[in-house]
């Protein structure tokens, strides 16, 4: 086989798995794309939302009778069961394709099995090609599947020397307007964005998407742990995402629609059943935008999977840090990070890292 | 001409010129290469170090007759004045050298004048090929012809979250040994590396350039106001490099050898005091090493030219910060840079920024 087009399609099978992001939970995104039996592609498909076709379906569709003889990249290995939708390793074979590749395992138990499925239908079935890229890209769903619980990413702004804001609380904009435009981005790919009572105090957030074209809402979350913080009127209450109140159990609140969670040990509220909460609801990436405390609270909790840091070219010397105790007291206990990206957004750096072990 | 060839050998000229960096104060770093009537380079040269021979005479001597007919590509206009030795543009001519281009026009009112000799004896001169560049490796040195003190650059390592050093103080190792290699050749690069009574005290520093090839070694420069901080026996005065103890005109040493300086209003020594007794001493490049309160200072005196924050992959969520007061309270008096140039040292990212305005 034409090695170079088998990478080429399954690139693009990465490209179109992503454009699902932050609309399939609980389920993964996924791509794929069909050649014929001469290598042309004649079908491109993406799960674009959880209870809507799977990848593979879409791709078939677009192909039909060409895709007779030929095969089909799918950037995680074809569902073997029938859940809102049929399953995939049935379709691929009813629409004789004649080979399978996929970049990752399905890890999931109930849907695992596509390709002994396939082959015992005599489809050629290979697997791990652009495996890494294709995990990178289904990150946050296979974070959920393999620790039960919402991936999570860690999202700051700050300026060189570490501050989020100056020594009087002014903040307004520390990061560029390109920083702040690629935070939506963040947010639209996520199922739930999270702050703490300190951020909706101080800033009253709307926490909502804007100028993300096609982007689905996520849950807009507040760790009111006192129920003090989001007051009847808050921006967040409005209807442009839904949202959720996390107050603890025994908080006095005016909201009629809270969700009451215990407290932690070390205050606030415990970041376990939080993140249990909104897996239930199927949450499986969380946008942690929290200011220091919320933050802290989730690294000591070993919750944070990913960190994208904002770095504006701004000094300050003084002023509230982006992290505040998480913990840690000696050098020994530090976490430890990855740099896996980094990038120019305007003036500013992204800066990506996830932990260590994590 | 040959576009493409000015082009190469005055690249070749620039790079010549940055092996002299941390050598040649108060002089500039100048690199050099002359091409015979043909084109062939049959001659490359640089200033080594103050005092000894030009890049240009470098180049000449290399080359020989075949200078004759040639082209001489400097990265600043030749000199015009007898100092510690002849004027370049003197020397070219008599070389017979066709051709001088340069890149950098030299602001030394002493030194100037060079292009009009060349120009009066009949040799044709081009001006600015390459001029970014050649800037760029002569920054220190421009900077301090322009603005009569040492060119001062900040250097930092702290974590992700801006801290410096864990909550109990440990700080070995939160950069890596990349990141602490390329530091040394920072200090090779400076005439003189400055830290205050707080680094002093708490690391006995011992700020000598080690692993660094060729390296000379720059002045070591403790800011130490009390003169409580550096004691006899300090790694800082053994005699791997010289050193300078700045202490204040009315502080009680037991050291024999330092520079009394008046204090700041705002407590610690005089900024510019101490810059101007660095630049009698024909200090024209500084590395900032110190830690928060000086850097501070330093920034508050708008005395930072350029700041290189090594970045470690890691959280600490508490502990001192890399910048503490630098009289800055609210944004709008937010210190903003231009970040210049991002790079990976092992784990860590560098970051290199410049003073808006700078």
């Amino acid at each position: 086989m034409d090695r170079q087009a088998d990478i080429t399609a399954m690139r693009r099978a990465v490209e179109l798995a992503a454009r699902g992001l932050g609309a399939t939970s609980p389920n993964p995104v996924v791509g794929c794309v069909v050649t014929d039996a001469s290598g042309h592609v004649v079908g491109e498909g993406w799960h674009q939302r959880a209870g809507g076709p799977h990848a593979e379906i879409h791709a078939l569709r677009a192909a039909g009778v060409l895709a007779r003889g030929g095969t089909a990249y799918v950037t995680l290995e074809p569902c073997n069961h029938t859940g809102r939708t049929g399953p995939c390793a049935q379709a691929l074979i009813e629409a004789g394709v004649r080979r399978v590749v996929y970049a990752v395992a399905d890890p999931n138990p109930r849907a695992t099995g596509g390709a002994d499925t396939l082959r015992a239908a005599g489809t050629e079935v290979e697997r791990g090609l652009l495996e890494d890229a294709a995990e990178a890209g289904n990150l946050p769903w296979l974070t959920a599947v393999r620790t039960g619980r919402p991936f999570v990413r860690w999202k700051y702004a700050a300026t060189l020397d570490g501050r989020i804001a100056a020594a009087d609380g002014t903040s307004r904009w520390i990061s560029s307007a390109a920083s702040r435009a690629d935070v939506h981005r963040l947010r639209a790919e996520a199922d739930a964005v999270v702050v703490g009572s300190g951020t909706a105090r101080a800033d009253d957030p709307h926490l909502a998407v804007r100028g993300v074209e096609g982007a689905v809402q996520p849950l807009r979350v507040v760790v009111d742990t006192e129920a003090t913080a989001v007051r009847p009127g808050a921006r967040v209450l409005d209807d442009a995402a839904p949202t959720l109140i996390a107050v603890a159990e025994d908080a006095d609140t005016p909201l009629a629609d809270v969700v009451r969670l215990p407290r932690a040990a070390g205050g606030g509220l415990s970041v376990p059943a939080l993140l249990d909460a909104l897996h239930a609801r199927g949450v499986r990436s969380v946008l942690l935008e929290g200011g220091p405390t919320l933050a802290g609270a989730f690294l000591a909790a070993g919750a944070v999977d990913q960190v994208v840091g904002y770095l504006a070219p701004v000094l300050l010397g003084a002023g509230p840090t982006a992290l505040a105790d998480a913990g840690i007291t000696t050098l020994t206990e530090a976490l430890r990070l990855d740099i896996t990206e980094t990038a120019a957004l305007g003036p500013d750096l992204r800066i990506t890292a996830t932990i260590q072990g994590a």
